[in-house]
């Protein structure tokens, strides 16, 4: 496994991969891996002749009250992970590297990033946007994997490469989840052993969303309401959104609209603070199916 | 010469050329070509193994009072120029090829953009910057193909091309002129017999200027009143801006600054409007280059 540091040793080297014609895919991570990341790293390798990781934590998509210095760092862990998924191709750049002079460049996608977490971290998309397009441009790979705990983020990176054309497949990978439903994120080594429990809310707070929206009569509003009734009463965490929108456009519906009317598929999305930290979890519910399948049983 | 109309259809003949391990020079243009554009073509053509053209009027770098509508269109005698130059493939959307639904995503490059056309045209650098990187994923060249009678365009693409790590080599090329100094422009068309004639006065004023400006206690702001003076007394055009900025920061100079004590290179750049057609032209001057001569006369 090779490990650059420098975006003149990746060209380098990527330009002898494709030489010899191989397909390259690429996992963007912010390093700290779990086994969430080695799920998009063995998937990028089964479905590549060569797998990149880029390890970068990004500056720009931190806020100025954010936990940039103090996110997890763990580079010899996450070498050793990268390798037993069989990356052939570690992208570390320092931050000097990747932003030698303060970018004049920005990329501002609107719409998709004005609710969750678009609107509790302003700009955090903003740098999501120039990184993840900075990385495409130096690795320049066929396919690119994200998981889908960051949804919004798969969404607007959908969105991105649709409007500049990037010739580049996004791949979104499902969560991975501890065995009690907890999504992996490399920010749960920040919860203490009591938030850690309650932290399950998220995760069971969506299991249930799965039946209630087929409750008849559920509306948008009445569904979002359990759904934060339900965190409020199980922990001592502080709701930062709740929210029911489509996806991928990530537009409101109306409150009272019933969702047995509605068609194509919804993202329930959760942020909650547990103390300082910050957790996200969100489930797609496939309307058409549901409703497809209610249709179909009345016909019975 | 092949003529593609669709993404796909590029796609499809860039990736046989890219199989077959050849380069490839871009020259991005909006049509009604003329002989700039041809020496733009020809030097992509010397220059790389395969040369493109695009041909594509972006409505989204003209603002709502300007001349999107009237534009000028040639297509066949473009098709006809592109052959004789030697370019293996043009790229020719529709408007719905390029945008199928409206952008989200917006490339917004400051600073650069401030002055000179940013500062007269909102937005028209946002419409530049977001279509010449659609081109740039599309075509995937090697190098493109600039040319300098556009140099805040050249200043602007480099510096994007720099924040995103674009993998393209940007190639500035001199401003060809008609007999009589006029910067040659799609945009010239529109003058009447007597605008023709004044409109001279640019390359006039620039080709003043490079006199001017070695003259002794010559400062910016003096430049650029003489500059302005000359414009005025002999034509009936009236000035947009006239400006002497750093290049390619394309910051100001302070108007006292004598520019004998100055170093590296500036751009004098002009904007003149005849009747309702709006000319631009502009000339590097390179203090390091003249006040270094300066220094071997004065030891001499």
């Amino acid at each position: 496994m090779l490990v650059c540091r420098t975006k003149a040793e990746l060209k380098r080297e990527l330009s002898e991969l494709r030489k010899a014609g191989k397909s390259v895919g690429l996992v963007p991570t912010m390093g700290y891996l779990h086994d969430g990341h080695a799920s998009l790293l063995r998937r990028a390798k089964e479905e590549n002749d060569a797998a990149v990781l880029s390890v970068f934590i990004n500056p720009m998509q931190f806020g100025p009250n954010e936990d940039l210095d103090r996110y997890p760092r763990d580079e010899q862990r996450d070498l050793k992970l990268a390798e037993q998924c069989g990356i052939d191709l570690v992208f570390m750049p320092a931050v000097q590297e990747m932003y030698p002079s303060k970018p004049l460049t920005s990329i501002i996608i609107s719409q998709v990033t004005s609710r969750l977490c678009g609107a509790s971290r302003p700009g955090h998309f903003d740098g999501v946007g120039l990184v993840v397009s900075k990385l495409f441009h130096l690795v320049q790979p066929d396919r690119a994997y994200f998981g889908m705990k960051d949804a919004q983020q798969v969404a607007v990176i959908e969105q991105m490469v649709n409007d500049l054309d990037l010739p580049v497949e996004i791949i979104p990978c499902p969560t991975v989840r501890e065995p009690d439903g907890l999504a992996l994120s490399s920010r749960n080594v920040y919860l203490t052993a009591q938030q850690r429990q309650q932290a399950v809310v998220l995760s069971q707070t969506l299991k249930r969303a799965e039946q209630w929206h087929q409750e008849p009569q559920m509306t948008a509003g009445a569904l979002i309401a359990k759904a934060a009734g339900h965190i409020e009463e199980a922990t001592e965490g502080t709701i930062d959104y709740v929210e029911l929108l489509t996806f991928p456009a990530l537009e409101p519906l109306h409150p009272d609209m019933p969702l047995s009317e509605g068609s194509g598929r919804l993202i329930l999305a959760l942020a909650v603070k547990f103390g300082t930290t910050r957790l996200i979890d969100n489930c797609i519910l496939d309307l058409s199916e549901v409703n497809g399948n209610a249709a179909n049983h009345d016909e019975v």
